[in-house]
């Protein structure tokens, strides 16, 4: 045990967790562990729902208000207004349609902003789009460490996207500044969530953010691949095309009509059939939630990382690891540069410390604060002081690269 | 037991299903029921993949592969070529990437060719589609009675969209004929396969189908919004534009590059990351395909639903059912219009046979040949004229409307 570990109020949420035996896992913030909750949800679900309930549990089981329903239970953790949040499709698609939706609501801008390293789904539906609809690729701008956002943003701009913590340095970017700096030129925001919620307060309505998307499988540990949510702030939903205009998102669904009618609200971000069993997973793992704060979990995740950054420095000195995230901006992650981050991010997980490696050179360490001990930082980082002592990434089997997610 | 359950050869598939006692289903047209091999794995995919494998288990157990390699298990069941088939998204959305994309294959043209009375979230996708791109509504053409599709497909269609078997009226196209009308336009074909793939034969490469959709969660029994599968003719996925260009259709996806590629083959088709529990739960339900053929299965539904259009012609007599199913070019479902069909349907749900209603005034059939038995049929036939009989369905709770899915 770390002495923190005796003072820590979330040391009890661990038990909602099901870890296995001899692994730290610092990858919650690309796949979150299984929750407790979501094993006994999806026998439910499976055996009870599906098998006897059949078609009848998409009203006797609440099937069908589901994007609804988890939507309401993400909508707190991102200072969302109520009902402005729903659940379905990827989170790749859920950009898509707001990216359209934006740029049809600013119609006499054609600028989109991102920055060049946002994760790079997201800037591939900017592309799909904008060649979709004929645009010049250089409608698109990065933003850079040589370009800042500030000098790429301007009259032009129709909307602006990035993610509120960059998934390669975990810097967390000032939602409520940017927003601003964007609104000030006229443009649109959307926010990708994905490697904040969960993991840190995030508050939308208060910054005034127009949009968002964000993932279920990394800090609200939804299950892999587990569906994504999407938010449109209320004052623009009634004005908002839903360029994937599916029947979900139909004022009225059954009643089949041959003539899209967008539905009031949040639900016109819906389009087909919601997939009930990830569905149902993200639900159960939200649970846990109900048991904390953002605040606590926020004051865990920084303390969690200070103390890795601390234990980290003299491997930082004697084996030219680079702490490349920014510390008084991070996220709820740790990146450092090292030449031989790939073998030696196998040579870790080999020890069962998993954390994962981002191309060409990051070895990226994640810390959710729900389920994770002090202990476990100090171990992680005393297990990697040893590798690298014995120089185990050497070895020939770390060094095959695979596909890597 | 009906006489030709005793010859019935694909009666020993029933035990792969986990049905409930005393229910007749005659809706696995809308969902599928649970098969025993979807219990086991989503229990292994849940507590074991996810649970003890975590992150690793996106190379280790295969998830990554998972677009694909159950795309590999329903080719055959559509006769399309090997390796033109993902499984990804809902159906809304793949349609949306195929009406996309074969407009932009067919650049000269402007029109949409489809059916009034085709799946209204088919309509609704070209409709959201056609105002995102600033055409008119009216280059979306609906063929009727009134107007049959041979009159609406001219030089300046670019692509049609039809249904294999309607979801109304169980009416099966002619898909060699109807392709071939529309190629000898000039025009693509996109066929949704929902009420088809997995109840009757369909041949995709044969018929030189361009594209097609369809459903994981119908007679596919892949479970409640089981993702979609995707298919294009190899001859066109080089030049395929998929305007939901996502990572997962990315040339190397874990490069993490900034610029979008598009892979080779089929994988353009995928967007964004796959919901790993409901593709797990429908790769299981696959399972039991490998056990018969299509022509058996299309055999025995041909052989139910003519013992239900049989046993049904004296209520048809009697209380005014009337069968809309065109019967020589009928899919696996009947359906009977009635003016109280509404009540009829709820009270014959009361009495444990499952149908379901479709408005304005239908009740509908299923039959899925894979575990229905011909003392289903005889025995849901015998319920339904006891229900008329005594007029049970005037009772006030059958008689109030809620959403139906």
């Amino acid at each position: 045990m770390h002495p923190l570990d005796h003072t820590d109020p979330l040391a009890p949420l661990r038990v909602h967790f099901q870890l296995p035996e001899g692994v730290i896992y610092l990858d919650g913030n690309s796949l979150g562990p299984l929750p407790k909750a979501a094993i006994v949800r999806m026998r439910e679900v499976v055996e009870q729902q599906w098998g006897v309930g059949l078609i009848r549990s998409w009203n006797a089981a609440g099937w069908v208000e589901l994007p609804r329903s988890v939507g309401v239970k993400i909508a707190p953790l991102i200072g969302a207004e109520a009902d402005s949040v729903r659940v379905c499709d990827s989170t790749s698609v859920n950009l898509y349609k707001l990216l359209s939706a934006a740029l049809a609501l600013n119609p006499t801008r054609r600028g989109i902003v991102s920055e060049a390293d946002t994760f790079p789904t997201d800037l591939y539906m900017a592309q799909g789009l904008l060649a979709q609809l004929g645009r010049a690729p250089s409608d698109l701008t990065l933003a850079s460490a040589s370009a800042p956002l500030e000098t790429c943003i301007n009259a032009d701009t129709a909307v602006v996207l990035l993610s509120h913590v960059n998934y390669r340095t975990g810097e967390c970017l000032d939602m409520a500044a940017l927003t601003a700096l964007a609104h000030r030129y006229g443009a649109l925001v959307i926010w990708d969530l994905a490697h904040s919620a969960g993991a840190l307060p995030v508050a939308l309505a208060e910054c005034q953010a127009d949009f968002a998307v964000g993932c279920g499988y990394k800090y609200l540990n939804g299950g892999p691949g587990a569906p994504s949510f999407i938010y449109a702030a209320p004052r623009h939903q009634a004005q908002l095309a839903n360029p994937l205009s599916g029947w979900f998102g139909h004022a009225n669904p059954f009643a089949f009509s041959a003539q899209y009618s967008p539905a009031a609200g949040a639900n016109r971000l819906l389009t087909g059939t919601p997939p009930v069993l990830s569905m149902a997973a993200l639900d159960a793992a939200l649970e846990v939630f109900s048991h904390t704060s953002l605040a606590a979990l926020r004051q865990k995740s920084l303390a969690l990382t200070a103390l890795c950054a601390e234990l980290m420095q003299p491997l930082c000195e004697r084996y030219g690891f680079a702490n490349i995230t920014p510390m008084p901006q991070r996220g709820s992650q740790l990146c450092y540069r090292h030449p031989q981050a790939y073998a030696i991010c196998q040579a870790l997980i080999a020890r069962g410390v998993i954390g994962d490696f981002r191309a060409p050179d990051i070895l990226r360490l994640g810390f959710a604060p729900l389920y994770l001990r002090y202990a476990d930082v100090s171990t992680a980082v005393a297990e990697l002081a040893a590798l690298m002592q014995a120089e185990a990434w050497r070895a020939p089997q770390f060094n095959l690269r695979a596909a890597v997610t």
